[in-house]
């Protein structure tokens, strides 16, 4: 519209999720008028994020050090492991405030039509991790896809021999939610999982 | 969440008009795990753009050259002069196809409870502007609020000792509406229903 650099900013805004093209070009404008400051500063923040941001050497979340932050705390309970998906749940549930244990991160879930087998997603070494013995239960975490579930089935299979308890998060009706309004397959669940009150 | 810089991204994406706490952490997380990439796009677009992008000499709309490429360009009229309230504006009415004569963005609008009068948003050099004698119409696109008439009258009252045909954009702009929220329809519907003012 202006000029190149204005149109190549509003082409660079259009990776942001959920951003179409009269956004991009609403916040470069407000940028470019408003806030030059705060662009530099969002330069500065992303060139610094993806020069240090990578994956802990233990859990496979993100840290900017070897070992991230949950790993490292003394604080957390080191019997307790958490399996997930990705950085995505980890951040998920540390802000729920629901658990106090420690994550492992498969990056994925298992697809074999994608040729993501077991390998790729690290399971030996999440195995390696059980056999250490210090974990004494592994909680289950990945989504409540056909995916997630086959991922969360293997990893029962596999950990098998092992001396721990496996558990899996709860799945049924969401908090809040209006029984009319939730899916078939998910209420079926519910009632399939219903546990006992009395 | 994760560690110092994360949480200094999630920061800088709140500059972003309409982009909360929960918006600003997908945004990065997408961008560390998925597009690092065109994240590195995006910081070097940032760069470029607050270092290149500046007001034109003439107009006062954007540009990365002395002159934008609106002013020097010699397909466009002469002789038709819309005066707007800020380069969004340019862009809204660009967008619109509309228009094919040349612009002045006043940078803001009459607004005395904050100080800001004639002077603050350059109407004497405006008025300069049209007293060489090759407009022949001024369109007056202020933002259809009470500062955008007020601002208007006060450019019909400032220009009439001058030879000019003024006009407003026609009613088709929502009373209370700004400019570069209006669909270009509309937009496009309200330049050629221009009203005399004088
Ligand atoms: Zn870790
Ligand atoms: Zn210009």
């Amino acid at each position: 519209m202006f000029s190149d650099r204005f149109d190549q900013l509003v082409q660079a805004l259009r990776i942001l999720p959920s951003v179409g093209p009269k956004s991009a070009q609403r916040m470069a404008l407000h940028m470019i008028m408003k806030n030059r400051e705060g662009a530099i500063g969002l330069a500065q923040a992303l060139t610094e994020a993806t020069d240090h941001i990578h994956e802990c050497t233990i859990c496979h979340s993100l840290t900017e050090d070897d070992v991230c932050h949950i790993c490292s705390s003394h604080e957390r309970d080191d019997e307790l492991l958490c399996v997930v998906e990705s950085p995505a749940d980890v951040m998920a549930i540390e802000q729920s405030g629901s658990f106090r244990g420690k994550y492992h991160v498969l990056g994925g879930h298992l697809s074999p039509l994608d040729g993501i087998g077991p390998e790729e997603i690290g399971i030996p070494y999440l195995i390696q991790r059980l056999s250490q013995g210090k974990v004494k239960e592994v909680i289950l975490a990945t989504n409540a896809t056909v995916e997630g579930q086959a991922t969360a089935h293997y990893l029962v299979e596999a950990s098998k021999h092992l001396p721990l308890h496996i558990t899996r998060i709860a799945q049924g009706v969401p908090q809040g939610g209006e029984l009319e309004y939730v899916d078939s397959h998910t209420l079926s669940q519910a009632v399939h999982n219903r546990m006992r009150m009395k």
